[in-house]
């Protein structure tokens, strides 16, 4: 057994059974050992963004780490943008990155680069498999990092000699994890218990706390003291949907952000960080809340929010409150143009119980979020890390997790063209991804910050490079060239259609538009 | 004048003129800044890569930097594979990175990572525009590093308060760059000469060695001694064609070039590195030279290769010798299938004189490279540093650099779907690039690596990942989704008339060659 077999082994052995990968030269003894054995199974992504990008999608909801497997330095360069978003999901990746021959470094070939300095820009943990021994061991500790306490991409440099060398698989690795998961002090609950009952205060919630029991709990908290649930501006998954506690997110922009929050006297943290703006203004605060807020952390975003929140309800008597959950929402009937609203409201006529949601959607997010809110119970994913191009990989990922509901992808035309690629894989594998491509010819995100930051005229340079409306983008030859069905729709009825008959059909679809 | 509007005003003092860009809200200032003036000109691209190879082509044929413009950490890492191969092709760029404001950075939101580190890995410098004073100076600083001595990456990191605040533009900079090239030592003159006056002995020559009058010097050098000229493996950018000096690249797959250099007692570098494998391969050595070949490091890569040409030429007297320069090729009759080689010998036979060929072809390079090597003279540029998604990026730098001439594309199937968002580039600014996309339907070269190195019986899983055949890839669906217009051809015929109009239509066409 060689390096990459015992690699590919011990990840075998840990419970990981998918690979997303984009491979070279350098990862041929990785796919070798792969060949051997039908219990990973390997997903071709045509560009390494897209691999990573599923790796996030798949970890969210599976709760467990595919492995992906990448090109030294600069394959580690094309997909380290998902693997910030990733990283900041706490999403659980074991990132294998091949590595040129340890005796071949010094020889500065061309593919030759820091990959341990790119590694740590996103990595809770970067290890590099020992040539001959200690491989296993090298292997258990990377998806063991991966888990936890802190989860994230745990990164695995896999030098070629490392991979083709013959290893000692003698050592006995134990495959259970003990996630050492936060606990709070007593002093902190006291805490915590005081804000609840103070008026006006806020439960801020993120995380695993914007999910399943946890989710319930919380409202049962806000039931019986009042206090006012709101979730972060950006969650890795949040149950949404009929039957589920309604939560407010808290806005982007800052001053509704700033609005939201400006009377807050006191807030506690479960699962959330402190909040603050995603960019800075010029005369405008960091931090959203008020400056004398008081703020307890209760339990940070990697901690055991469901342990937490049963603490805080038993402090104050919150159980047995029946909590306050979302009813069917009235549909108003649909009559004018296909706008972000009415694809927000069709969508949430047709969707199906348990389907999942990615949201790309950017500036169109924010209607079909509301519309979306009072429909069947849902899973709801956005990207944490802020880089474009989360969307179509993350849901080709969430598919190897869900493989018996449908992803819907709601993207932005411009954020669409940065990984657009994900779709080979969707069609390749035959996922029931339906991509809603959200067209409206620019960089609205970037119209609305320009109009808000620059005060002079704008002129050619700012319109040439927020507009992508010449040429026209046509989504649908672009799909279709990568083997994905695809419509154009540009009235309600059109997109009503369409979007059925991709809910019935197994396969992936993409439906572009007009907005 | 704000911090933005001084960068962008040394920038432009200093010559560059062209900025490629896929900025974010904390570039809105450098926008602003380009607005107020004409003498930069903004490209957008729709994803980074796209922006820092089209930065790498322009660069090597204009021999002054392009400006980048990318969003904090994600933006540069999306841009990171293109910059390495920039990087290693010793390009000149000024790699603007916008980032956080300095006072918003320890708030670590979403988009916040160490930029810094990214930038290491690729950058002969990295800065940050300070805010208030020191602009210019920064600015300044940044452009000369990009020029050398050693050129390449310069990344400046413009925060957005330093973008913002106003500014102390009263410094005086000189926008003078004195290039301090190197300067060999008169022992190794006599070194150097010593070794091409011995029989079997290889002047390898590389980067501007390969270019006009110094490859014109190198042919007169070789004709009086009887050196072997050799050219390195890949080069920034190699004059090829009728009445330049022919030049053999050492060749890419190890048995060959260790083949080719097998009984080499001696070697002079010019320009060149000391030649390694690309890969290790077990039992196969990584210096590609015989443990005794004697090797003269007399010209660095950066160097003044001209000058350092010159003085070999003198010590050997060979100024004066006529040298043996490419004649036109004979032409086969095409008759047969559609190949790689009949492909090479058509386009060499409607080669307009100075065309620039961006080659991205991988396993499909040889027979092409074999057959224009006899073509109109032309410029050549390769991927130096093997990072796939060079080539559709390079070439649309190439069209800003050479605007009155076609730049022709040659890409496999698999590295054209890294980056294929360049196309939209291309047809927004109405380029002349030809692009020829050679579909195999599978990553041969990697296929190629799976039969060397694996001996196992290969299954499922390199099948797999090796093979892109389903679904398959329509390209120029692809093309016409992103604006440019397409053909797919698979005859001879088809491809001459094809080629033919396409060398006639002054906007980009798409060519997906089914081979």
């Amino acid at each position: 057994m060689n390096g990459a077999d015992l690699v590919v082994k011990t990840l075998a052995d840990c419970g990981v059974d998918l690979c997303f990968a984009n491979p070279g030269t350098s990862e041929m003894h990785f796919l070798a050992a792969l060949d051997q054995r039908a219990d990973i199974r390997p997903v071709l992504a045509l560009q390494e963004n897209i691999a990573t990008g599923a790796a996030d999608g798949y970890g969210r909801l599976a709760g467990k780490p595919a492995v992906t497997l990448l090109h030294l330095g600069p394959g580690l360069a094309n997909g380290l943008s998902n693997l910030h978003n990733a990283a900041r999901a706490l999403t659980p990746i074991v990132n294998v990155v091949g590595d040129h021959a340890t005796t071949h470094r010094a020889l500065d070939a061309p593919l030759t680069s820091d990959i341990e300095a790119l590694s740590r820009t996103v990595s809770v943990s970067t290890l590099t498999v020992p040539v001959k021994t200690g491989v296993a061991n090298a292997t258990h500790t990377a998806v063991k990092a991966a888990l936890g306490p802190k989860p994230g991409v745990s990164t695995l440099l896999l030098p070629a000699d490392a991979a083709w060398s013959e290893a000692d698989s003698s050592a006995q690795i134990s495959s259970n994890f003990i996630n050492s998961n936060f606990q709070h002090s007593s002093a902190s609950l006291d805490e915590a218990v005081r804000i609840l009952r103070q008026p006006n205060s806020v439960l801020l919630l993120g995380h695993h706390a914007v999910r399943g029991k946890a989710l319930e709990i919380a409202g049962q908290i806000s039931d019986k003291t009042g206090t006012r649930l709101i979730a972060q501006t950006t969650n890795p998954v949040i149950d949404r949907g009929i039957g589920r506690v309604p939560i407010t997110r808290l806005p982007f922009p800052i001053e509704a952000a700033l609005a939201t929050l400006q009377n807050v006297p006191a807030m506690v943290l479960l699962g959330a960080k402190a909040p603050v703006a995603f960019f800075a203004y010029p005369g405008k605060p960091g931090r959203l809340t008020p400056n004398d807020c008081k703020i307890v952390d209760f339990c940070p975003p990697a901690g055991d929010a469901i342990a937490s929140l049963a603490a805080l309800a038993d402090a104050v008597d919150a159980y047995g409150v029946a909590s306050h959950t979302t009813k069917a929402g009235d549909r108003p009937v649909l009559t004018g143009l296909l706008d972000a609203g009415a694809v927000g409201h069709i969508l949430a006529t047709l969707l199906p119980e348990g389907a999942v949601i990615v949201d790309e959607a950017i500036t169109n997010s924010v209607p079909i979020a509301a519309a979306t809110a009072t429909a069947a119970p849902h899973e709801w994913l956005q990207n944490m890390g802020g880089s474009i191009g989360y969307g179509a990989p993350a849901a080709t990922g969430c598919a190897f997790a869900r493989p018996d509901r449908p992803i819907v992808t709601l993207i932005g035309d411009g954020s669409a063209m940065y990984t657009l690629q994900a779709l080979w894989t969707q069609a390749r594998e035959n996922l029931h991804v339906i991509t809603i491509i959200l067209v409206n010819r620019t960089y609205k995100i970037l119209q609305l910050e320009a109009e808000k930051l620059v005060t002079r005229t704008q002129g050619n340079a700012i319109q040439k490079t927020l507009n992508i409306d010449s040429p026209e983008l046509n989504f649908v030859k672009m799909a279709e060239g990568m083997g994905v069905a695809a419509e154009r729709v540009e009235t309600i009825k059109a997109f009503q259609k369409t979007l059925e008959s991709a809910f019935r059909n197994p396969g992936p679809t993409l439906i572009e538009v007009m907005l």
